[in-house]
């Protein structure tokens, strides 16, 4: 009974507006925190700061806690993504680290907690859910595009290796060089390099730039063609639940009535 | 009574399409004598230069009095943000500085003249209306990517800040080296620089690449998508106003008439 | 009467299959005698280049006067941009050149005469013609991107002359640096250089990027949307000239002409 | 007799899908191989690998001949040019090679191995089937920007190859530096080492620039709009097919049935 009464009161604190602006004032200011940490600061500054930082991590774990709480099925806390990621970075934030290796790693967690900024603000992670909802359509043509690069880079490593060990070693640094060449970085440099011993070798730089180029451009317009789609698609459904205007089918319906008034006449 | 007549001429002298032409050309001259200015030219050709400048501060000042008495109601005139800003250019011009330090400012304020040029011809102001109305759909994901630079900088300045300080030394350079990577600016100097300590640095930025990438694609996409449906929006809108052109719900109202026609003569 | 006769000839011949494939495989050997030019050849095969140039230069001239015999109508002839690019390639090579300053323009022509391959054949005349009825569209926008340039290299040579005089000298030499700022190319070397004196120049590099990069994207995309519209209306009108399938404005017409048919009846 | 029952139990191999994804998992397999020689490995370990490519060949020999045995056509087989590579691919490899000169061929050949993921995975095969579609419509495009770049290359060859041999000594060299500006890959030191000869060379870059990127974007726009509308009218025909929905025909022709009902009434 009395946990029914603390769920639904915390269920209302976490819908609450300004409980999630101050949720969201919290996040900015420990990003705030991490920022200033990169900064020469005195000592005695620091120290107030890892004092903050304990804080926010306390301030964490209440906010999850009343998130869980105001949770009417447990369940269904877990099964959102956003949550788990929240739990995630609180535990690992108050497990107390002295070691200096691992010292980098909270470091790194407690970066991640500006993250946090998009599980909390809603319109976020609207987006993000649509940018991952993307990805899928990728699929094949960014295997079509390893391949690319796997090939190009055997062919590099097998010709150029000898030529310059930095660029084309082996077939994962020769992947990273042609990434490289794909971005237009410096990439006549690489190529003078080994046509002063291969003199053709021209043919294949222009041959990657332009397959990598054009499978590129071919998923960006597929992307944007199926957006489209599904927008033109969504806006039909919407008018055919606008209230009232006819389509063409209910126009069909009514001249059937209309005949069947003529014939029952006759 | 003087008053109104003098507002109905200037009024009318400011519609006019030679008036407006012949500020235009206040302008571009008044552009052409700042152009000038960055060149070496001999002391007495700077006099004359320093003379023209007085006298183009004194014609916008009589420009902006003849749009501003020509206006029929005086506050609307405020209310305009382009008058706002034409205000303050030419009150800001007036202020005479003698101070080295403002010296600077003045010219900075003299060469903002130019940017009337969008204040006076009218398609200008249009094509920039409407770019500042394509902002807010930017909002949330420039909100995104600054999550994403400032993660990275606060890792990279984390990590990398021993190894170059010049480049990762805290994280508002970070964030400055990061928008140079994603720039593609002689970003694998930077990424071997950091793999000679940490050879795996390299999925730092191919991973910061690929998401900054594929958020401002999104970007793009998205704005694409919302210009056609608007677009779209408008042409059926003004269809439905043109000359009678029946719709469907027209039809649906001639066969309901019908209908009637038919069970009245029953 | 001969004039006719020689008129008719010459217009069947003009329009002849082979004649243009003839003229175009001339065209395409200039363009190969030009590129073996630039290579270091013999006197003596340079000797027959010469020879082969006058050579060209005739059958140019016959084609022309081809052409020219050929037109039914001699005004219309020189309505035609292309005809009249022609006519001036062909005289200006012509025109015996000794002057060594001379020389080059001689050369210039020369290399131009491969342009002709564009006006011969009429899908890259097309393509090109559509390509310049886009450029109006482009018109405002041009004309906002080459104030914010202006507006820029009047600051950046205000501010950054002093610094280096070999990029921000005068202002079009800044204009030049910043279209390079534009393009990427080693901005960071610019921009590093003009911190080390004012410390807060990044934000003019970065509000310059953001600013030329927002107006391409929106010309790009206006481009791309306006060229839609034309297709949709295009197919439109196609449609509604197709082989009587009825419109709703059939369908309202033949809704009043049955209700006059009922109102008879009773 | 034998034959056939041969044919229709490989036919129903070469179908079955594990057999399909063991294929895939050995070319994978090989890919690995491939990859792995490009390290550093030791002459015992290299040894199995040698060992290991000869059983990939013989592999693939035997799947090759299970999928032409179970083909029902033999003729047909060849008419499928996946077919062909894979052939052309097996064949290569079979040739004992023992020439340091055609160890490399061989190794390319083997290295081409991997493309066959492309042949035996039917989704990308569709994918790159649609890429090579797309080609056609870039015909003329493409020819157009050759002859820009040629155009270039030869003014460019004339002038500026005194000026510097190793970028503009003759026209391919001239063709591949303006490939070099065109991804803007150190373009400005290309410039400014003309400019210092020629200071009004920038106009040849900048212009060139334009009408590359210009002509760049025309055919990127020119393809998704064509894309779109071939979606656009498959979905319509779609549509039509689509289970008795009625279109403004049928209403056209039922209203036709409406009036011969009451004509014949009266």
């Amino acid at each position: 009974m009395i946990d029914e009464k603390l769920q639904s009161h915390f269920f209302a604190l976490r819908s609450n507006r300004l409980f999630e602006l101050f949720v969201v004032a919290i996040i900015l200011f420990s990003a705030l925190v991490i920022g200033a940490k990169t900064y020469d600061i005195p000592q005695h500054v620091l120290q107030v700061v890892s004092w903050l930082d304990v804080g926010i991590t306390l301030f964490f774990l209440v906010e999850l806690s009343v998130r869980f709480i105001g949770e009417p099925e447990k369940r269904r806390f877990f099964n959102n993504g956003w949550n788990l990621f929240d739990t995630l970075i609180v535990v690992v934030s108050l497990i107390p680290i002295q070691d200096s290796e691992l010292a980098l790693v909270g470091r790194l967690i407690r970066i991640f907690r500006v993250l946090r900024m998009v599980s909390v603000i809603p319109e976020l992670r609207l987006l993000l859910n649509s940018l991952i909802k993307a990805l899928p359509q990728l699929g094949y043509v960014v295997l079509l595009m390893f391949i690319i690069f796997y090939i190009y880079a055997a062919v590099g490593a097998s010709f150029f290796g000898p030529i310059n060990n930095e660029l084309w070693g082996d077939i994962s640094i020769a992947m990273l060089t042609l990434f490289r060449v794909m971005t237009f970085e410096d990439w006549t440099d690489v190529m003078y390099e080994t046509m002063a011993v291969y003199p053709l070798s021209w043919s294949f730089y222009l041959s990657f730039i332009f397959l990598t180029t054009f499978a590129f451009l071919n998923m960006v317009i597929g992307i944007v063609v199926s957006v489209m789609e599904n927008e033109h698609a969504e806006e039909e459904k919407e008018q055919a639940l606008a209230d009232g205007v006819p389509t063409i089918e209910d126009l069909h319906n009514e001249i059937i009535e209309l005949k069947a008034l003529i014939k029952a006449k006759s």
